[in-house]
């Protein structure tokens, strides 16, 4: 191993030490929200409920967004381990620049540990554009870059009140969205010898996997979605998402055979996933059946952009989006932002809210695209060899 | 792709859009079982905490059948996404139909939530039995068929009054004992050139997701038991359900030796998930020692099922049953639904009951069969090559 | 099959049956605990959300330990059918015997169970060091060898009153030390022929299962050690061992390239968890920094106990360790039992309480593999050809 490299090692060590000592002295700020009126016994008994949510999420997290990506070839241990790095580095980053910048923000209340994970959401999805061209150390500095900018994209829509009313209690906007053209900035002007992309080789068993992940994902989504609604609203919400997500499978079946004559498992992995996308900004505030129908146009469209906008897009960014994600994430989120408009009546901020969102995302992402390039750029596609001991 | 394919898929589409329309103006009939005295903010934690019992279930339908069903050689897309649109399809379906049909039930309410998720659980039983001998088309086909018959049958023994007294909390009978009928009606009569029947393939890695499967049943089956239980019965009905669990695995490896002389890993897989089938009559009223002697006879009767019953029953139907629904739904649940005249005694009404299920479900199954086959019948089984694009 | 083996497995359900109907009398234990102040309502909601958490212990059980053991090449089908044998038996035989020992225990209880569950994880633990070199009978021998003998060192270290003030919640030296210390003694003395030791394979498929065990692991950690604790240190005790997780991850990725130039999978899959088995003992006591750090510390030594320190202890006990059991669950547990000092300020009776752990486990571990191998002792590992169907 070269020198360079140990120093980076070292430097990631020191940082995750340095994050754990950055919390130590923020622990006077414990305490649960004083402004609440149901005794501590129910508040406890809540805690505990979303507790049950953040899990799931963390599910979704780990063995979701984890497999759904290693359908690339001889990637699947490169996918997996930058998963669980991402994860590590994100949860803990994020809540540590909160606890110091956030106002009402303690580290030991389980609201803040689930916005972490939402955080660590949106930095997964983006990492699947790039997916394949970084390595790990590469994985590790992109998360670090993230959370900054996905947290001020966040103070700026949510919290700011410069976008007072802005509906998006799901994060179809500031998760999906963001995470989506965060990558697309990552990989923006990338293109060189990439040509032979690599596909979902779904005749092997590692697309097994794939559907694995994306059954996880479908699963927990209503706890995602739900995580942080009003407790008499869990219900509601949950239904409403998973109803979106049968709307979503079933377009996204028509429409794979429509447009391409046969089914592809990767259609049926990805685009079923999209109504869950396209509900989270309405999830709460919709019913059952108009929730159907935003997942049969979320899974039409995110098939369609898996068949014929994803090879118009890549040459626009003049680079490979390896996951699709700006079909799964990036449409479905923005369409899911604009049926924000029905509930809310403010098609101004809504409006506003989408593409101050996609040009930060896609800004800070081309920033730290360029920043991750110092430590170096490979013309094919990493495989599982570069890094990992295969043979023994 | 076919003209008369065409129609089909914007059939399947259109169906998707009305099922969706269909629920917006039964939108008033929301709010909660106005009889309960509980106060509003425990009785929103009790519909949390079975919101929680609804995903487990809900990991049940995609992860647990979906792959118990991928162990057929170059089927497992075709098995996975079967899994997805008939989900898709039937939990929408089944609620749609009981808005317009039942008394008391909401869409909004989670108990309602939980019904669909226990049809189409019967729903993926009745499916194993064909799987294999269908296309994409006629699995949803199948679907919307079944679903009213399935809400027929819970009609009248569950609700019309004709079976007051009928004990199956757990749906050991209406959920599994139906599926498992309607399915084997589904085959009857379709034998033909079928003597190369699919076999387990266990010396492959797709037997590894087989017990991916299995597990996520076992894992999650104390929620499937417990789902609508009362609150205060919840842990004893799960401690049950987990104990006859218990011994169906341990009878299971003792009957398959015996039988065998060797571990066919298929019989784990399936048959130690008997116990789980035979406690739903009893699950709640029975106790931990007497649960894991039902799970003993229930595991050793579906061996025997697997082993020599399975070949006699597949000749006297002249079908093949393709997951051997028969050996770990049927007979466990006809079993189990006896074991409920310990607890009632009134044995006229529960033998009344399972025979009733039986025969609606075997009729229904071959009227569904006869129309299903119309879409077209195929001599070999399907692989994923027929619907799948496998080849990049 | 043998007339011996036919008595040994005619012998395993007659231990079932007995187990069974020895619960029979026991129900009269009944009842809830009677010191509670909450009202019936609130405990019933308590004993809720406990069931949720045993749940997600069932998911590590199962899917966590049985995928994390299928590494070895040809082994899957054993391991995960082992998984499940000794899950059935020793969840059961557990609580059979603590009803007619344990003086507050109720076999209706949820804590009884997760208790119950905790003794499975152990036993699973214990099982990881000889894997591979023992059949199913003997694995199921093992399991009702095991279980007493947890029970006996839980009540010497808990409840005798001996090391009062042992600071142990989340149990690192009671369940991971004890089943660690355990499965050495199993294996210790049994070195004959076994140098080519079978390896963690990680150019096949086989390791994708592995890394979904120990997702699985991972994602429900924070359920396994808040299982017991009070209601409102639910959050705190999950916030902390999810840092822990984070910050053992990142080290294990700094220490497995810097040890071995590369990333070993199998680190990942493993050492990854030790911030998980270090935490326990203090939990639910200390505050989220200090756990990165903790997890830093586990994860560094657990991967340099795979790298490193494994081969000498191999050849000090004269065995070999399959699973490492020694560097994920021994050094770990060990080093989780010596933080708890930091808390209880009690060193004497902290390390009293580790060392007799130790001592116990090992030697009852050297007694049960002395009594298991009379069974049978195989040369070459076995391979899932010796005991399952595998071609067909």
């Amino acid at each position: 191993m070269s020198k360079n490299n140990k120093i980076l090692l070292i430097g990631i060590l020191l940082i995750t030490i340095i994050i754990g000592i950055g919390f130590i002295p923020a622990m006077h700020q414990e305490g649960h929200d004083p402004e609440t009126e149901t005794s501590q016994e129910i508040q406890t008994i809540y805690d505990s409920l979303k507790y049950e949510k953040s899990i799931h999420v963390l599910a979704m997290l780990l063995l979701g967004f984890g497999f759904l990506m290693v359908f690339i070839r001889k990637h699947g241990f490169s996918s997996v381990t930058a998963t669980f790095l991402v994860v590590s580095i994100s949860l803990p980053l994020y809540m540590l620049i909160k606890t110091y910048t956030g106002d009402e923000f303690s580290i030991t209340n389980i609201d803040s540990f689930i916005l972490a994970e939402f955080a660590a959401a949106s930095l997964l999805i983006a990492i699947g554009a790039p997916l394949g061209r970084l390595k790990m150390d590469q994985y590790i500095l992109l998360a670090i870059l993230f959370i900054p900018a996905y947290i001020l994209n966040e103070w700026i829509i949510l919290e700011s009140g410069m976008f007072t009313g802005f509906v998006d209690v799901g994060g179809s906007v500031v998760i999906h969205a963001f995470g989506a053209y965060f990558g697309l900035g990552v990989v923006a002007n990338t293109m060189s010898k990439f040509e032979n992309q690599p596909e979902c080789e779904n005749n092997s068993l590692s697309n097994q996997f794939c559907i694995v992940g994306s059954m996880v994902l479908w699963i927990f989504w209503p706890s995602f979605t739900s995580a942080l609604v009003a407790p008499g609203e869990v219900v509601i919400t949950a239904i409403n998402t998973i109803f979106a997500l049968c709307g979503a499978t079933l377009a996204t079946y028509v429409f794979t055979r429509l447009m391409r004559g046969k089914i592809e498992i990767e259609d049926i992995a990805n685009a079923a996933l999209a109504g869950g996308v396209a509900i989270g900004s309405v999830c709460n505030t919709t019913t059952p059946g108009y929730a159907i129908l935003i997942g049969v146009v979320a899974g039409a469209v995110s098939t369609i952009g898996y068949t014929v906008i994803a090879p118009k897009v890549e040459k626009l960014i003049r680079g490979t989006d390896t996951c699709g994600v700006h079909n799964l994430h990036g449409m479905p989120g923005v369409i899911g932002g604009i049926f924000g408009i029905f509930i809310s009546g403010a098609a101004g901020i809504q409006i506003g809210g989408i593409v101050v969102t996609v040009v930060i995302a896609f800004v800070f992402g081309k920033i730290t695209g360029i920043i991750v390039r110092l430590l170096g750029q490979k013309e094919i596609p990493y495989s599982d060899e570069d890094e990992f001991i295969t043979s023994h």
